[in-house]
């Protein structure tokens, strides 16, 4: 059987091909280095540039079917190798395509009547001052293209901070939009997962907690209720109609106004990775079962409660640790240590989503990132 | 970091390479072939055969530490080589050898007043009708090496068949020992992990059920007793005295005489493969941190009851699957489907064992092995 491949060799594309082995499924990783995290953990990796169209194409020969760890690929050159190849790539380029640009994914979170904040494009200084005029201060400058972590996102709150944007931050070959700032109380997440035709299924909201745009943690389940029942409805609805196929990550806003959405990923994400300890199946399985036509089941959590703790790098010492037994330690291999570099993450139960992050809170203190 | 070292290529490996993984402890396996079910799972795969001296030579010389997933290998030549490269294997070679013959290892038991049936050595046909003349009939014959999954094991009930065990299957090298039969109620098993230096711990105590004498479903945790508290705590105790370090599988009888200690193997073991879905902490996780010299703590179950069920192979076609999500899959990428073969495993959770081993057993119909 040929492999399932994967374009990316970070720790998405490492959890996801430890999954892939644990189903014995063969599978396959596309990466430029040896020492990527995921290049580490397979015996078939395939060195390479993600836009080297040649090695690309040979990758894709090799492979029954690809995937991704990253929205931000030249899609319009995997619809060509795909189909030159006969290789199905899932989720679809078209998808990704979409989704990876902040104009088109919020152009069809409105199409859908999803709830997201109010936007703009912006592509140049007499735009951005129309967006400002159009949808009030404080607001929300992104990069079209590219951001992640809150790089490629600009607060504007003042006159004078709009003017510095202006400056020194409006200069990009994309473009940006600009979004009507949410006053929000909590950022929430939700993973979608659809397979091959019918309805998507979801697992459990999440509450997130981002520090220096990186996220921190995250903790849940959220208590069930008639609008978030209601969202996931409507967000799963959504992947049928788009007629989308595998795991994505939605990023969501509690506010005044009701549940907002944030962003869209389409792909296994951060929000996600308690799945990993806290359910009876995890995101990267369920992807994984979703792209192949394997048939999918809601996962049920274990416990009342559980949270997630990223390791973010604070130095580019050596980390050092010693995980103790009643936390879910993950480690990423990354051959260097950096400052607010996702470097593994730890996983808890509890019972209740407060115990669990107290648990993992305590136990993060064992890990010299 | 130079990575730990596995020796053999199998599905204990695969699951070990696996929980390295995840950990990001860096790892490396040497077995014959590319495609042998660990070779399959990481980068650093060493060709190479267990007796081939120059080959393990190199490869304890790449590695910071050795395990290994069986123990019938020549631990002579490992405890030379370890010497020689000053690499450590563990568990010791020493340990290794004393259990891997049964008579030492029944020797061991009786000098750590552990309970276990009596025995006696068995070498020709003077000294197999001088064992019956002892311990009567029914005797279990069992060649000292390289018995497992009833291969090697010889129930003799009649005078007629110890005249066939005498002149059809008496002959081997190594010898045999006999053992007094143990009419059990239940078969059980328990994995105990020491770590280096102090106390050992133990996973909870299952329930084993052996067709055509391989290991078929495993459900637990079986009731606490006092019986089983005493024997754990004499299982630990006995694994600090030795000195052990590492995971090591307990093969037991209930029967009217109390628990009796079957067999021993100085690895992680089929009987435990539970661990890896239903408790906090699994036996290859644990047998990690305690060749690596980490803290080891004991694991809490996840459910009130859980089953494993080996997918046994029944012919040598493809196999074919559908994983529900409420159950999980692990496959062993073996490239060879055979009857009897231990081609994977289905884990389940449920309110009781017996509700655990229900599901899995209904489950188990959605896999053509």
């Amino acid at each position: 059987m040929k492999p399932v491949g994967i374009l990316g060799g970070g720790q998405l594309a490492r959890m996801m091909a430890l999954k892939a082995h644990e189903l014995g499924i063969p599978v396959a990783v596309f990466s430029e280095k040896a020492d990527d995290p995921a290049a580490q953990v397979v015996s078939l990796h395939h060195p390479g540039r993600l836009d080297d169209r040649k090695a690309l194409e040979a990758f894709l020969r090799s492979c029954l079917l690809i995937t991704f760890e990253s929205e931000f690929l030249d899609a319009g050159l995997l619809t060509k190798l795909a189909e030159k190849t006969k290789t199905t790539i899932l989720p679809a380029p078209d998808h990704m395509a979409l989704l990876q640009d902040r104009l088109t994914q919020k152009a069809l979170l409105a199409k859908h009547k999803l709830p997201t904040a109010p936007f703009q494009p912006v592509a140049d200084e007499v735009s951005a001052r129309d967006a400002v005029r159009e949808l009030g201060l404080p607001l929300v400058f992104k990069k079209r293209r590219f951001g992640y972590d809150g790089y490629g996102t600009f607060v504007v709150r003042t006159r004078a901070e709009l003017e510095r944007f202006i400056h020194n931050s409006l200069d990009d070959p994309h473009g940006f939009i600009a979004e009507k700032f949410v006053p929000f109380e909590r950022e929430l997440a939700v993973m979608i997962v659809r397979g091959q035709g019918g309805s998507a299924l979801h697992l459990p909201f999440v509450q997130t907690h981002q520090e220096n745009s990186r996220c921190l943690w995250v903790k849940g389940p959220l208590k069930e209720s008639a609008s978030l029942n209601r969202l996931a409805k409507r967000l799963e609805s959504f992947l049928a109609k788009m007629g989308y196929v595998g795991a994505m990550g939605v990023e969501l806003f509690e506010s005044d106004e009701g549940l907002i959405v944030n962003e869209l990923a389409p792909r296994v994400h951060n929000s996600g990775h308690y799945s990993l300890d806290a359910l009876t199946e995890d995101q990267f399985t369920l992807h994984l079962k979703a792209i192949l036509g394997m048939k999918l089941e809601t996962p049920r959590p274990l416990s009342r409660g559980f949270a997630m703790w990223n390791l973010l790098g604070s130095s580019d010492a050596t980390p050092s640790w010693e995980p103790t037994g009643d936390i879910a330690f993950h480690w990423y291999g990354k051959s260097e240590n950096r400052p607010g570099r996702k470097m593994g993450h730890l996983n808890a139960l509890g019972d209740s989503p407060e115990k669990a992050l107290k648990l993992v809170r305590q136990r993060r203190k064992y890990f010299q990132v």
